[in-house]
């Protein structure tokens, strides 16, 4: 059910205080996270070896961490090196160690075969502390299955009924369809919208009077990374809709970076940051995005959650695909083949590379 | 474990505002009310076909219903006739309709084969518009099985007990047994009681000087319509305790319609009406037998939800059956026959009709 | 799951109001209590032998319990002795009727064959109508597996992590073992405490200038009876930390009896009482023992309600065993083998007799 060899975000770094426990679960599994004297990340089993009490309302002694039930006392690489009163430590006790990262200002977790894990595979988000760029950022929770987040991401016909308010979105996302291409670990859809803003209060989302450009990557396990920039009334016509070179200046544009990651089967985790180029009037620009993104990001997740509990309901099965699905099934089947290769020990890492 | 092919109460007929969604569940189906310009009810499955979000959520748009998620239309027969941008709807996408007809101030929705759909299975009732009769109106949720409050209302010793107070019953209801009659589609419950009421505060139920008859059909798939009548002192008697002849005109009389729905397999839902005979301080009356009947049907949901919370620990297999529960047991019967005649297709026309 | 030839504690006697119905439910089996006149204790299943209303809803009749639904009378050892409207009552109409006993304040029920029954198993706590002692007492409800607590109870060395503030306890708890002994029903853990409280202002719990020596029986089903005492400075050593004789007069003691009763697999209650020897200041030192263990319960139940969300999440194979496990296991053994015993009818009774 869940892809494990890849970087799930556990958190921004900033909700993980210096010289405290910071417990999260992630994929059904309860991580206790903190950072040693050198800054390097520990990321262990949130669950003693002894009787399984959370290590989490531990207690850190130096660079480790001890139980505050019985007392027995772990190693950053998680070995037990001590169990009170007891002269011997057997040298299988290890608690599982998730290799972790601190990059683009989230903290992200390998939850599969510590040995596959390769920091190279962090999709590339762009940092609140990125000089570029001035953002917001924020998260949300879902009382829903991770898959059912990432569908809404992977699919912007949504934004005409769900968004007609907030993001001002018009009839063009929903009767337009992108261009969709199949990168090595996700997909890139990318779209003009020539269309005014149905919504006429929404000049900080594009100019009317301006072409826009919205361009995406989605990105194993569910981190959308997306670039929208508005060009001259024409512009999409005149480049007969094919992307704007990389040289052309937009009049305005925008960086988001959102990452779902599974807390259990039923809940997931919403990061996302939001912002402008970083210069005069950014700040106020990036709150006014985050207010517009408070409203937008409500929608989903009433629709969203609602839509869980009807499949919580009646079950998933038997769902009409339409045309507006096709990035939406490319990226379930990378998932699913994924996951499936993981299922078979022997041919998984063999699987992986020869994707 | 449902009857399907018969007619259920979904709510009052006021409870659907007209123009808007109504979202209802019965027999753990969710499923989306609306009317039609023409006044025409429509009940389609309260799941879009594409990705399963509720219909409910979505929008009018004339008689047709456009989900709010991906934008999907539906005509009030539940074909869908748009997909945005996309050209062709395949021919099978069609949600679930549901037949529906209002009927006695209640809205009835059939859950079963809609070829099978036949108004005239609607159990008489009396509508709240009723020129001859004034009536109160209400309903009650419970954290019950359906059959448990069936069964509630299909062995009325247990007015003697819970409604001591509220409704003033006496011994006699828990001491004697009432006549049983199998209808066709239910029994018919009959009783003299010619005891005076326990509480002396209760001549709204029945003059203390007078004898009492209550007579009730109880039909498929859960539905109570009770008259109950008083007559002069030594009527009982006098007619060798059989029915009061149609002609016989009564001292005072009520009537009340109420239909038990279920919701889940768990929770139900209770609809009631009670009042008197048009006239004269009639709305003053049926004022003070709904302030009774808030009393004892708190009662019942009372007794009931803390049967169910035991059956729902320890199981239901053991009860052991008195003399009491003969119409219980005959109204179950019918029901399990039904269902388990539903149960076999090819036979299942036959068996409902050869009953 | 649990044993069931044994008594467990229901309650305090305070709990049970004279002329009142008592709900209890012990080992997920709803039980009502009552007195009858003569101040005989009654326990029988609290569900109605005709449709399984609660009859802990009914209203006692003298010694007799009817029935509020459909007003089924039952005599104390729980034949049904009247069903209103029906001549007859089967003979075998009778409710499980359970075995209890009023004893050291407690009421006890035993919750297998009654006709195993027999109060000299009842452990022999301290009645808080002691004339020996003064008591606090109160209780506890976790939501946590028995096995859970009774574990808790059985390796003190948690006290030196979970109490180093309410109890003051030191390193020795957790760095030095108890001596251990098997018992009949149950072990007994002794033990010397020589280094000084933790916290200076925990002289109500032992003076610094002293020795401490605490001995506790922990037995069957999870009833701890300790005495806990303190002897001047250097008594240990001078006994060679062997348990100190009997007419040895201590500078203090306190006593303590608790009980742990499992009300579903997934709830427990704790009962406890603790106080100094009668005598003048006892009152206001047993208070201030009820506000130090009003603290160390809050930090028990804490952590172990921790634990078990851990094990619900993730099961409970794999713990690692410690040498502070010894008496848990020795306990648990005892257990699971009169557990196992029960299991297999023809010879439980030996199995019991022949431990």
């Amino acid at each position: 059910m869940y892809l494990r060899n890849c970087w799930y975000v556990a958190g921004w770094n900033y909700e993980f205080e210096a010289g405290a426990l910071t417990a999260r679960t992630l994929l059904n599994e309860p991580i206790v996270f903190y950072r040693k004297a050198d800054g390097g990340w520990v990321a262990l089993a949130d669950r003693c070896l002894h009787r399984f009490a959370p290590l989490s309302r531990g207690r850190l002694e130096g660079d480790d961490l001890r139980c505050l039930y019985h007392g027995l006392k772990f190693a950053p690489d998680g070995r037990c090196i001590e169990i009170p009163g007891q002269d011997a430590v057997p040298e299988t006790a290890c608690l599982k160690r998730y290799p972790v990262a601190e990059k683009h200002s989230w903290v992200w977790v390998w939850m599969g075969d510590p040995a596959l894990a390769d920091e190279d595979l962090i999709p590339p988000a762009i940092g609140l502390d990125d000089p570029a760029w001035t953002f917001g950022s924020g998260q949300l929770d879902y009382e829903a299955n991770y898959r059912l987040i990432n569908d809404n991401l992977l699919d912007f016909t949504h934004l005409t009924y769900v968004h007609a308010n907030s993001f001002g979105a018009g009839p063009e996302w929903a009767y337009t369809r992108p261009n969709i291409t199949r990168l090595d670990r996700g997909v890139r859809v990318e779209r003009w919208v020539e269309q005014p803003n149905s919504v006429k209060s929404r000049p900080a989302m594009r100019p009317d009077e301006a072409d826009g450009y919205t361009a995406y990557d989605f990105l194993l396990p569910g981190v959308l990374l997306m670039r929208s920039a508005s060009y001259p009334k024409g512009t999409a016509a005149a480049l007969d809709r094919k992307p704007p070179p990389a040289d052309m200046a937009p009049l305005t544009q925008t960086f988001t970076s959102q990452a779902v990651t599974p807390i259990t089967d039923e809940t997931s985790r919403y990061f996302f940051s939001w912002g402008p180029p970083a210069g005069e009037g950014s700040r106020e620009l990036a709150d006014t995005l985050m207010g517009i993104a408070g409203q937008a990001f409500a929608e989903d997740k009433a629709i969203i959650e609602a839509q869980a509990a009807v499949i919580r309901r009646t079950g998933e099965a038997g769902m009409m695909a339409t045309t507006a699905d096709a990035a939406l099934f490319q990226f379930r089947r990378i998932m699913d083949r994924l996951i499936a290769a993981e299922a078979e020990p022997a041919r998984s890492l063999a699987a992986v590379t020869d994707r």
